[in-house]
C-alpha cells in the first residue's frame, strides 16, 4: 500500500532490525521471568504450574513484540541509558498483552491465535484428555479467564520489582493501569458496537475504538511508559502522545484492512474471523453508507455469519473495493501517518536517534503485508 | 455452631461494632473513588460511564468490608497510626473484592449476588432494553469479563495513588500481585476439581483451594497488606499471617456449611448454587466417604444437578448429618479457630487492641448464622 506514500525503505529496515534485535532481549527476559513463576507456582500446586506452562507456551509460540519495544524506544526518546533496566520494565507489557489476547479469544470465540490454539482451546485439550465432566467449553472458558488475570498480574509484578527508583516506578504502574482502563473501555465499546444494530453504530464509535485499543494500548501508552520510566519532560511526553495517538489510529485502520485482505499465514488467525464475529470496521461501515441495495445486503448477509463461505468472502471484499471504501480507509490511514511523522520531526525534545526509529516504524505500519 | 465453643460474646460485638466502623468509613471512600472514575469515564465514552456506574451499583449494594477492615487491623496490629492513609489503601482490597466476585459470577453463570443481579445478568438487562444483536449471553458474559478487569485495574490504582511513601507502596503493590497470584491459583484448582469425577478428588484438593482462596485471599494477605503500609517487622508479619491462614481455612470451611444450610436472605443467593454448580466441599467429599451406596448415590445426582428440587436440597442436607460429615466439619472449623486464637495469643508483637479485635473476629468467623 505504499505506492503514493513517501516511505524510506532503508530507514524502515533498520526500525525493524532494532526492533528485531529489542525482541531478542524481551524474549530472554520472558524466559527468564516464566522461569521465576514457574518455580513459585511449583510450591503452590500441579494445577498452577500447568498454567504457567501454558501462558509460556502462549506468549512464546509468537508476537512481534511491539509494545515492549515501544516501552524500550520510549525510555530512550527522553534520554534514557540504562539498556538492561529498561529491558526488564518492558517486558510488562508483553505479560499484559498476553492477558488481553486471551480474554479477547474468550470473548471472540476464537480458536486458534499466532499459528496455535487459544488458551480456552487449549484447556479443552486437557478436558478431554484427562477425561473430565462438566462441560467441555464451560472448563476451557473458565480456566482461560483465569490464565488471562493471572498475565495481567504479572504485568503489574513485573514491572514493580525492576530497578528504578521507588517514585518512578509508582508513576510507571498508575500509567500501566491507565493504559488498562483505556483497553477495558475500548473493549466494551467495541463489544457494544458489535451488538447494536449496523446503522446504530457510527464512524465516530468506531474511531474511538481505535483510539483506546490501538493508539492508546498499542503505541502511545507503551511509548509513554518507556519515558515515564526514563524521566521525560511534559513537553517530551506530549510528543510521543501525540505521534503514538496518530500512528496508533492509522495501525488499526490498516490491521482491519489486513483482517479482510490478508491471508491466514500472514495474520495467523483465520480471515473470516472479523467478518465471522460482525466487526463493525471502518471498512463495512463506509460500503454500507456508499453501497446499493444489493451491495448493502451482501455485506449485512456476511456480517456475524458463522458459516460464511470463501466465496462470499471475496464477494465481501469486492464491495468494499467497489463502493470506494477500501480507498477511503487507505487515504485516512496514509494522512494520519503523515501526521504522525510531522508531529516527530517539528520537535527537537526527542533524541535524534530514537527519532529515525519512530518514523521508520511509522512506515513500517502501512507497509506491512496485505 | 458456638455451643462448644469458648466464645467471648462481649469481646466479639465489640470487633463488629469496630468493623461496622471501617465499614462506614471505607464504603464513604469507596463512593468518592467511583466519583473519580466517573469523571475520567465520561471523559472517554458513554458506554465507559455506564460501567462504572454499573460497578458503583454493584459494589454498594452489599459486602460486609471484611478485607477492607482487616488491611486497616493490620496496619494497626503493627503500630500504624494514620487511619485516614490506611483507609483509604484499604479500599484498593474492596475493588480487588468486586473484581473477582464479577469474574466468579461469569463463570459460575449465577444469576443473583449481594441480593441484586450479577454483572452479566446486568448488561443483559441492557442488551433487551437497548434491543440489541448477536446473543445476550454472549454480550452479557463478554461485558461482564471486562467491567472485573476494569474493578481489579481499580484495585492497583486505588492502592497506588495512597500517600505512603513511594518504597512501601511498591512492596504493597507486589503484595497485592502475590495474593492476585494465590487467588487465581484457587480459582484453577476450584474449577479443574469441580469438572473432576468426584472419585479423583481428594481432601487434600479441597483444602488447598481453602488456604488459596480465602486464608491467603480473605484474612492473611489483607492483614500483612495492612501490615507491610504500617511497617511491621518479620515477626509481626509471620504472626498475623499464621493467624490468617488458620483463621481463613475455618472461614471457608463454615461458609461451605452457611452454603448448604443457610437461607436464601443470609446469603444473598440461592442456598442451592453450591450444589447445582456441583461444588466439591469438605462435606460433600466426606459424606460421600463413609456414607452408604444410597447416600453416596443421591449424592452424586444432586451435585452439578441445575434442576436440583427444594426436596434434593433437603434430602442433601440430611445425608450429610447422618454420616457424621457436619460433625467432621464442625470439629475442623473449632480446631483451626482455636490455633489461631493461641498463634495471637503467644505473640507479644501485636498492639493488644487488635489482638482482641482479632480474637473477636476469630469469634465471629464460626458465630455466623446458619
Amino acid at each position: 500500500m505504499n505506492q503514493n506514500m513517501e516511505v524510506d525503505n532503508e530507514r524502515m529496515e533498520k526500525s525493524l532490525r532494532k526492533l528485531g534485535e529489542w525482541k531478542e532481549v524481551v524474549n530472554e527476559l520472558l524466559e527468564k521471568e516464566f522461569k521465576t513463576y514457574t518455580k513459585r507456582a511449583k510450591e503452590i500446586h500441579p494445577e498452577a504450574s500447568r498454567m504457567v506452562e501454558y501462558l509460556r507456551n502462549f506468549s512464546m509460540r509468537g508476537g512481534k513484540r511491539i509494545r515492549p519495544g515501544l516501552v524500550i524506544a520510549g525510555y530512550k526518546a527522553v534520554g534514557g541509558n540504562n539498556h538492561g533496566r529498561i529491558t526488564k520494565a518492558a517486558v510488562s507489557l508483553e505479560a499484559f498483552q498476553t492477558y488481553v489476547l486471551i480474554h479477547d479469544d474468550v470473548e471472540d470465540e476464537d480458536d486458534e491465535r499466532r499459528g496455535g490454539p487459544t488458551m480456552h482451546k487449549m484447556y479443552e485439550e486437557v478436558y478431554e484428555k484427562e477425561d473430565m465432566i462438566g462441560g467441555k467449553e464451560k472448563y476451557g472458558r473458565n480456566i482461560a479467564i483465569t490464565a488471562g488475570s493471572l498475565a495481567g498480574s504479572y504485568s503489574v509484578d513485573t514491572l514493580s520489582k525492576t530497578d528504578f527508583d521507588a517514585e518512578t516506578k509508582i508513576k510507571a504502574v498508575r500509567k500501566l493501569e491507565q493504559i488498562h482502563r483505556y483497553t477495558a473501555a475500548g473493549q466494551t465499546l467495541d463489544h457494544t458496537i458489535n451488538h447494536r444494530k449496523t446503522e446504530e453504530v457510527t464512524e465516530e464509535d468506531v474511531l474511538k475504538i481505535h483510539e483506546l485499543k490501538t493508539a492508546q494500548y498499542t503505541i502511545a501508552g507503551p511509548l509513554e511508559l518507556g519515558a515515564i520510566l526514563g524521566k521525560g519532560t511534559k513537553e517530551q511526553i506530549k510528543v510521543l502522545r501525540e505521534f503514538g495517538i496518530k500512528a496508533g489510529k492509522a495501525f488499526q485502520t490498516y490491521d482491519d484492512m489486513l483482517g479482510l485482505y490478508g491471508t491466514k499465514e500472514k495474520l495467523g488467525k483465520p480471515v473470516d474471523s472479523d467478518l465471522k464475529e460482525g466487526k463493525k470496521t471502518l471498512l463495512i461501515l463506509k460500503a454500507l453508507e456508499n453501497g446499493n441495495e444489493e451491495q448493502k445486503r451482501k455485506i449485512k448477509n456476511a456480517l456475524g455469519n458463522e458459516e460464511i463461505t470463501q466465496e462470499e468472502v471475496e464477494e465481501v471484499r469486492k464491495i468494499v473495493k467497489e463502493t470506494g471504501s477500501y480507498e477511503y480507509s487507505k487515504k485516512r490511514v496514509g494522512k494520519m501517518i503523515e501526521e504522525s511523522k510531522e508531529a516527530l520531526k517539528d520537535s527537537n525534545e526527542i533524541n535524534p536517534e530514537i527519532k529515525e526509529f519512530l518514523l521508520g516504524i511509522a512506515d513500517y505500519i502501512i507497509t506491512r503485508e496485505v
